[in-house]
């Protein structure tokens, strides 16, 4: 094995390890056969990394994570974060469940995958994206670059979520739908002011199959409907049907969505 | 202690450090007590950290860097960080002062807090994030994940940032501010063209209580008035009143914000 | 040499070379004179490194990469990155050729450059910034602050991308051209729907001299004539005609840029 390994004798590592110099390997992990971690890496207590998997250069996987075969994991990633609480901090932290990763799951550079959040199989999360605590993710789902999802969101199997878009906590996205880069979603109409506005706060749901345009923002507790298609740079103030096409600001329905683009005419 | 750990011996270590295996603690670092320290973090020279403060995996706290009694900062941040200049560069990164956090402060991952630039206590600043340099950031102020704050800009007490929003060079956010996901912030109207643009730069002003909606575009030279609210998606060409709520492209006054919402009614 | 660096006996290391303690340096890698590098760094296979150049901590540079003289890179940066492939996959990295540098190029923190690509003399890029495998991008061009710049795309020489824009795949910016913060840019009006779109694929082209204002939408296929000015919050839906400065949703014609802004006359 290289040099500047630090192994805690609790670990148990599989078949053809091959560590690059310097890891740290916590107690109790395990690590299946013919994974490869990168410089700098280190697995923390409790780990479960399956067979097959790849660990780039200076990642963190944080304690308690568990991750499928085959999971690929990109340089400078922490994978399953916990709030890092102060001395004097009284929150639970210990509370969350381990980050689960589905087998096939791919995460990319500088991402930030929060513990208590679940993600199903060949899910692929890009670089500087973030995943907050607490989600449940499909099945071959897309995470894109830069793209946030906040806390508490559900996103359906092979939804894609393209690069920078914003994603507000408490959402459903269900399944085959297609987010635009840039789309801004919101869920607090009241914007911090008030204690009324608990009552309120709601984000948005996002039908089977609906596609939303590149920068379009949509406001607290809308519907978007099945099939729907949002057009670029518009602002949704208004529940669009199910199969409409809309655009505009505030965004109106224009037509139907052509028969040759819904999801069981691919 | 842990091996690998590399202490320079003019660093004064407190009581009970507990550093992780691989640390590079540099010339005149001073540590309070009960300090923890991540793997593969550097401390550079002259860094001074607080009583009971948590540093995570893959830190660099920078040269000169203050933090106080408590803080918080998750792995991969940059804490501090200088413009590193090449062999040839004639500018002076030197005269930039270190960094200082107050007392309780918390960075996220991957986060990047330049030189120069002074917090108040207990500011959450989140993952991804940047404040570049000479920035002044009162108490108890929340800049979101991935939010940049240019350099140059104040920012007042218990003010939030939300996600993603851009807040440009030179501008002053005064105190219990909202300004909401992926709203946009701009200081030149000739955008990069002429002499004559240098006079003219100029960013907005957001006065106390002032709220923004999601994805807001504000021009350079704003102001917008105390207590202000402006709507989700709107883009804000002329100053706004104060107490006022406007919405659209351009933004117009639609109505009063409501008394229940005032700061003074909470 | 301090401690902790492991150098592979066929690196070829130039004069007066500084690396900080912890430091990894694979098979065949050559660095120039006078090069200094931080804490926890990883060169990879087959890297060249200019002399003169800097690498700061927690920087890991990948296979084949090639940098100039005087180049800076900063923490935490990821250069060169190659999509890390899981044992099961058929697809083919190894084909893209090592990310190229020219001399005195500047890299920020955080900050991930994929292999394929090529930048000329003297480019800055920023903080959390991305920039995908096959672009092309000319001399001192300024890539900003979280910007993503998406595979396949061109950029010409002095142009400048401000914070946090995103430039999708398979688009030309020519030379001199501004693209403001948050800019949007998409190439797909079928939003991942038919068989057909991959006929229409196709992003913007922005010619010579260009403004384009802080978070407008371009969609696909758009054309920005040479000199034009596209004004902030713009949604811009049709072709721009050269010198002309558009604004609004969707973006109309209001004047001529001004004469004294044209590149000519700077």
């Amino acid at each position: 094995m290289s040099t500047g390994i630090y192994v805690h004798p609790t670990a148990v590592l599989g078949a053809r390890f091959t560590p690059s110099p310097f890891a740290v390997i916590d107690e109790g992990v395990v690590i299946g056969d013919d994974v490869h971690v990168g410089s700098f890496v280190h697995i923390c207590a409790g780990v479960v990394i399956g067979a097959g998997s790849v660990i780039g250069d200076h990642v963190t996987v944080c304690a308690d994570a568990k991750l499928g075969d085959g999971c690929v994991i990109s340089a400078f990633a922490m994978i399953g974060k916990r709030p890092v609480l102060s001395a004097t901090s009284t929150a639970k932290a210990g509370e969350l469940k381990g980050l689960v990763l589905g087998d096939g799951c791919s995460v990319g550079s500088h991402t930030v995958l929060m513990a208590g959040s679940v993600f199903g199989t060949a899910c692929v999360v890009g670089d500087n994206a973030g995943v907050r605590e607490r989600c449940r993710i499909g099945d071959g789902v897309v995470v894109g670059r830069s793209v946030t999802v906040e806390n508490d969101t559900a996103i359906g199997s092979r939804t894609k979520i393209q690069s920078g878009a914003y994603i507000t906590a408490y959402i459903v996205i269900e399944e085959d739908c297609f987010i635009a880069p840039m789309v801004v979603t919101t869920n607090d109409n009241y914007m911090g002011r008030t204690q009324e506005r608990f009552k309120h706060l709601k984000g948005c749901t996002i039908h089977r199959g609906a596609r939303v345009g590149g920068g379009v923002h949509i406001l607290p507790g809308i519907e978007i409907g099945e099939e729907a298609f949002v057009a670029t740079g518009s602002v949704v103030t208004r529940d669009v049907p199910p199969g409409k096409l809309v655009m505009g600001v505030p965004a109106k329905v224009v037509r139907d969505v052509p028969e040759d683009q819904l999801l069981d005419n691919q």
